[in-house]
């Protein structure tokens, strides 16, 4: 496994012969890349079609000659392919680095670990951030709207190229849970085991709000220009840095600022009384919005906010979730965390009984922790463990060595 | 009592030989107003000195003879002192309406009401909209920043404009509950009732953070100005949208807005695969964005918000609550709401239990609701009927007629 940059595979003749994948393509700031061009092109939910999308990805581990031992990885909304070893944007270590590796719980000595930037993405997949090559600018708001179903249909494509017909597991936390149920739901045969987390079969009218305040922030930026802000040479970074400083206080449990913070003034004995950081959570949040603005595409977290946004099992199977589950042989391995405000235990539990409703395999375990919703990314030994032992477990029941 | 203005009231002479205040002015936007000069001026906690300060209230019923039947009602922190009647800019009735009548919570025929908008507002009183003689032009971020021990100070010198030694009742909601303790803890012998109602002793840090959001919001807005937006002729619109849908959200549970709007779809029948409002939920927080800036002043939005974060009586003493309360003969209503997230219960308890280390008289009730942190200002028979009772029985212990 090579730091940061998984093994090039060979693109494999395509599974489908109805599709077209382009020669794998390495780039240093975006890895590995592959076109996808579906003889009629990629539909969307949305109905529009393009003629072919990308999707840039990483791999760590090695295929297997069954090709059986393949787990998926999907990221979070702003997440990206680099879930360990350096991010070539901002130098810091993957998002599961500690998972990810020799005897970890995404033990690379047994598993073919592949994780892709989602389409509508900014690290390389295809999104408004791609150049259109009629304008040779930035697709922007011109990009169709992504859902969680076009995420995971791309995809089931990029295994088509690399030629896996069926996936060991499909794991992923927050909008990444999303994706791996909807694989689980829409492609039953496509894996045996799919464990969503810190997630929910529906995204809740609170979270839609908190989304909805980002995506005004940062539209209400003069500089998002309509989404044209490159081709115009702005950039919204005022707006994005309050959308994301929106998002990541859901993320945090009331528990944890009070630890990590309390009302701790910043650098200071006492009270400035003006309108600059004084207390310490000011500075943490401000700090937050503007690493995240070098980082990432304001267009792409209109485009995925709203993709978590549409997503709805529930609603897709006529209001009977038992339905999205049902006659399926997929292994479901639910888990939350206690002080999760923004994807509860209740969502998870809601999840847990439509699947025993439904007859399927499933175990659930709500982690205790004060970490709030951030846990799933965090180091939470009681997480890895669970989820470590229930990978090891099927992995001995498959013969995967 | 007439609707929407209180009866002017004849400025008594000065109970402070050392302050002269301003003739009863009335003027039609904001009600009642009088001018407050202290001799060494008013002094705020930042150290900054202002020569005079101007509060606008209204009142509602009749002092009596002994001038001990008065309670002051404090807003929160986009209210002002229309409580009943109708609003002379939005057009809607008074934000506690229901109580404000004869025979009703805040009955008129016993209680002479005194609502004022708090110092730092912008209905009247001194703040950062109101005019600099020297400039010509609205203080701005001039105007001295505010505290909650400011506001409270302020309003002690309107009740000795009004002639009124000792108030029967302090009550406020939210950040007017920061008021009610303030005045309970520095000035005990000036009430008789405190009742802090969802509210807390400190601002929490996740509060803070909420504030610190749409502060953000508003100064990311270009129109915004350094605070001069008036001056200049433009106003932060959008950033003071984004500020007022992310503090609505902190005032609605998440039963309310699963029961209110779930993921219903607003006038369509199918996502739009867009940017518009699909959701009703969209819809309504852009409704509430665009309503606050047709109402409210940017500037005083920093300020006020400021003046929460600020507050703090434990740190105040040295880390022990039980202090702030000690020696006191006030007695205490407490009441929270148990699905309010931004104002907790446990916010309330922990008051509760410094009031009883400091043995103090209390009544604590918390009210089963599921309406979050708005129950204060809903219709809410459970929270009218526990201060109907308490203050009626206070009353005729104080043989209030």
């Amino acid at each position: 496994m090579q730091d940061g940059y998984g093994e090039a595979m060979h693109v494999s003749a395509p599974y489908h012969q109805s599709i077209s994948f382009g020669a794998d393509q390495r780039r240093a700031d975006v890895g590995l890349m592959v076109d996808i061009a579906p003889v009629s092109g990629f539909a969307f939910d949305s109905g529009a079609v393009m003629e072919r999308i990308t999707l840039a990805y990483q791999t760590y581990g090695t295929l297997n000659a069954a090709r059986s031992n393949g787990i998926l990885i999907c990221h979070g909304l702003t997440g990206d392919q680099y879930i360990t070893g350096t991010h070539p944007v901002t130098g810091k270590r993957g998002w599961w680095d500690a998972l990810v590796k020799d005897g970890g719980v995404f033990d690379t000595s047994r598993y073919f670990i592949i994780v892709t930037n989602v389409l509508g993405g900014c690290m390389g997949s295809s999104g408004p951030k791609q150049i259109d090559p009629a304008t040779k600018q930035p697709y922007g708001l011109d990009f169709p709207v992504v859902t969680i179903g076009d995420m995971v249909r791309a995809q089931t494509l990029l295994m088509d190229a690399l030629g896996i017909e069926k996936l060991f597991a499909v794991i992923g936390g927050s909008m990444g849970g999303m994706l791996a149920l909807e694989w689980a739901v829409r492609y039953p045969h496509r894996l045996n085991i799919c464990a969503p987390i810190a997630t929910s079969a529906r995204h809740s009218p609170q979270n839609i709000a908190f989304h909805e305040i980002g995506r005004q922030a940062v539209m209400a930026d003069p500089n998002w220009r309509e989404g044209r802000y490159e081709a115009l040479g702005c950039f919204p970074s005022k707006g994005l840095a309050v959308a994301r400083m929106t998002a990541h206080v859901t993320y945090l449990s009331e528990t944890v600022l009070q630890q990590k913070f309390g009302r701790k003034l910043q650098n200071k004995q006492q009270l400035s009384y003006g309108f600059d950081s004084d207390f310490q959570v000011e500075s943490y949040l401000r700090h937050q919005g503007q690493a995240f603005v070098e980082r990432f595409d304001p267009n792409s977290y209109l485009y995925i906010t709203r993709a978590m946004d549409y997503f709805d099992l529930e609603a897709e199977f006529d209001g009977h979730l038992a339905r999205a589950f049902a006659a399926s042989h997929v292994r479901y391995c639910v888990i939350s965390f206690s002080s999760d405000w923004l994807f509860t235990t209740a969502d998870s539990k809601r999840m847990v009984r439509a699947m025993n409703a439904a007859g399927v395999r499933v175990s659930f375990t709500e982690i205790a922790t004060d970490k709030g919703h951030d846990a799933f990314l965090l180091d939470v030994p009681e997480f890895h463990s669970t989820l470590h032992g229930f990978l090891r477990g099927m992995a001995e029941e498959e013969g995967l060595s």
